[in-house]
C-alpha cells in the first residue's frame, strides 16, 4: 500500500468562503459528517463553546475568522466586542486567547474602512502560519523517534484539531512516511471519546496502523508490549513548561515514566502562556456532569448520580521528555529552555 | 441520615430455591432489573460466561450452585462433567477453580445416592462462608483507614461481585460506618462501566456520599483533592502476591504510589492461586474488541476499527500497600507474608 503524503488532507474541516465560515460538527463524527455554518463571531463562539469545533490550535484559526466575520461592517467596536465575546467561549485554549490578541492588534492599526479586506487577509495568514507550524513541528518531531516505534496517544491533536496535519498526528504522520511509526494506540480518552471517534478516524484515512484501547489500557500495554512513545498535543503550556492537556494526559505521563517511555508534547508556539507562571494556576474548566453519566444521550449511571467532569489537567515539566514546537525542540524541559527556544 | 447496618443488603441477586439458581441479569443495570433462572450447571456456565454474573467471588458461589444443579440425579459422573464444563467459563476468576475443586471433593467423598442433598447442603455452606469472608475482610480492611478518609475504587467489588457485602466495597461500607470513610470516588471502569452501573448504584443504595470520575480522572483527583486511599478487589492474587483484577487497576497502583496514597487489595484467601508462581503467569484473557467499539450497541469508533479488550492486568506487589483477606492483613505485600498470613 503506496503511503499518503502529508500534503494530501482529505479533512475540510474548516471552511472560509470570504463572508462566512463552514465548520464541520465534529461531535457527531465519524457517525455522521455535517457542517454548521458560522455567519457571525456570535456564530463561532457558540460553535466553540458546544464543542462542535475543538482542538486548542482550531481554536484560535476559528476564532480568527469569527473577528473577520466581526468586521465585515468595518467599525472597530464590532471588532472589540466580538473578542470579548469569543475570548469567554473556552477558557483553557490560550491559542484563542493569542489570536485574538493578534486580530485586535491588526484592527487596531487599521483605517476603519478597509477593516474588513484586512481582517480577512490576516485570518487567512493565520491558518497558513498555523498550517506551517504542523509541517514544521512534524518533522522536528518524528526526527526525534526510533525507527518502527509503537507509539500511544490521546485526545485528538490532529487535523480535525488545527488547521492542518495536526501536532500530535502530525508528528505520527510524518514518522510513518518516515518509517519512525510502526504502530498507534490512541486511547478512547472518555469521557468525549475524541480517541475512538476522531483520533483513529484520521489515522484509518491515512492508512495508519492502528488499534484502539481504552484509557484504564495504556499501563497494561506498555508493561506488555513494547512502547516506544507516549505523543499528546497541548491546550496551554505555562510559563515553566508545565503543561495542560485533556484529562488523562497527566495520567499518562506518570505511567510512561514509570515505565521509562519518552513521553512527547506537539504544540506550537501560540500554545505557551508566559502570563501563567506555572501549570497549577491554570484554571482548570469543570465541564456539565452530563456529560460523564451519559453516552450519546444513553445513561451509564444511576438516577440522580453524581460524577467529576475535568475537561483538562496538568502535567508537570518533569514528567516531558520534550516539548516540540515550530520553533524547536525543547529539551530538558523547563521555563528557561522553553524561553531559549522560543526567543524570549 | 441514618447509616445503614452493613447487614441490612438489599441487593438479591443470586437466589437458590433447591432446585434451581435465579442470577440478576448484572449487563443491564442499573436500567433493567431482570434474572436469569439457571436449571442446569451448562446454565451457570452461560450466565457466567456472558457475564450475566461477574466478580470473582460470586462466579466462585454460582459454580458451587451449579455443581449441585449437576448432583440433582445423583451421578457422579454428571457432577464430573459439569467440573470440566464450568471450569472453562471464566479462565481468570481462580475462586471459580476453588469452588469446583472443593464441590468435587465433597462429590467424590459421599456415595452417590446421597449426592443430592450433600452437593445443596455444600453449595449453601459454601456461599455462607463467602458472607462471613466478607464480614470479617470488612472489618479489617476499615481499621487500616484514618478518619474521614477519601477513597478511589475500581470496577465492582461490591455486594453484587460476592455473595453478601462485596471485598472493596465492603471494607468502604463498614469505613463508613465507622467514620473512617468520608467520600468515594468509583472509577467508571470502561469498557463494561461496572464503576458507574454497578458500584455507584451499591453506594448510592447505601446512602454513602460518593462522585463519579472516568478512568482518565483519577491521576488529577490524587493531585488536586485530598485522596487517602485506593481500594480494589481481585480476580486471582499469585503465590509471590501479584495481583490480577480489571483492566485499568495496575494503572491506578502507579498513580497511587506516584501520589504516595496506600494501595489496598481485598480478597478472599479462595483468591489467591499458589499454583500460580508470578502475576506474570496469568493468562490474561482477551475479549472481543466489539465490546470497546461500542457501548450499548451504539458504535464509537470508525468501521472496521481494530481495538484491544484485556479483561485484566496484574498489579506486582511491590505497588501494593496491603492484601485483605479473612484470615489477616498482609503487609508488607510478598510471597512469604502471604503464605504466612494464610498458614500454609
Amino acid at each position: 500500500m503506496t503511503k499518503k503524503p502529508l500534503h494530501e488532507d482529505p479533512i475540510k474541516h474548516i471552511v472560509w468562503t470570504g463572508d462566512r465560515l463552514r465548520v464541520l460538527d465534529q461531535r457527531r463524527l465519524p457517525r455522521t459528517v455535517r457542517f454548521v455554518t458560522c455567519r457571525s463571531a456570535a456564530d463561532v463562539a457558540r460553535a466553540t463553546r458546544d464543542m462542535v469545533l475543538r482542538g486548542a490550535p482550531l481554536i484560535g484559526c476559528a476564532a480568527a475568522y469569527g473577528m473577520a466575520l466581526a468586521a465585515r461592517r468595518n467599525r472597530l467596536k464590532d471588532v472589540r466586542a466580538a473578542s470579548a465575546l469569543l475570548r469567554r467561549a473556552r477558557p483553557t485554549a490560550v491559542n484563542l486567547m493569542h489570536a485574538l490578541d493578534h486580530m485586535l492588534s491588526v484592527a487596531e492599526s487599521c483605517p476603519e474602512p478597509s477593516l474588513s479586506a484586512k481582517m480577512a487577509a490576516a485570518a487567512v495568514k493565520y491558518r497558513e502560519d498555523d498550517l506551517g507550524f504542523n509541517a514544521r513541528m512534524a518533522a522536528l518531531g518524528a526526527a526525534l523517534l526510533r525507527p518502527d516505534s509503537n507509539v500511544i496517544t490521546h485526545c485528538n491533536a490532529g487535523a480535525l484539531a488545527t488547521a492542518g496535519i495536526g501536532t500530535a498526528v502530525g508528528m505520527i504522520r510524518a514518522g510513518w512516511l518516515a518509517g519512525s511509526v510502526a504502530h498507534v494506540y490512541p486511547c478512547e480518552t472518555r469521557p468525549y471519546l475524541q480517541g475512538a471517534r476522531l483520533t483513529l478516524w484520521e489515522l484509518m484515512q491515512a492508512g495508519i496502523p492502528a488499534t484502539l484501547i481504552t484509557d484504564s489500557m495504556a499501563a497494561h500495554l506498555m508493561k506488555t508490549r513494547r512502547i516506544d512513545a507516549v505523543i499528546v498535543g497541548s491546550d496551554r503550556i505555562a510559563a515553566n513548561a508545565d503543561v495542560c492537556n485533556k484529562i488523562g494526559t497527566y495520567g499518562l505521563a506518570i505511567l510512561a515514566k514509570h515505565h521509562r517511555i519518552p513521553f512527547y508534547v506537539v504544540a506550537p508556539s501560540t500554545t505557551v502562556d508566559f502570563a501563567t507562571r506555572r501549570g497549577d494556576d491554570i484554571p482548570i474548566e469543570e465541564r456539565s456532569s452530563r456529560e460523564v453519566v451519559e453516552i450519546f444521550g444513553r445513561k451509564i449511571a444511576p438516577k440522580g448520580a453524581a460524577a467529576h467532569h475535568f475537561g483538562f489537567d496538568v502535567t508537570p515539566h518533569e514528567l516531558v521528555t520534550a516539548i516540540v514546537t515550530e520553533k524547536g525542540v525543547v529539551s530538558p524541559v523547563n521555563g528557561a529552555n522553553l524561553r531559549k527556544v522560543l526567543r524570549r
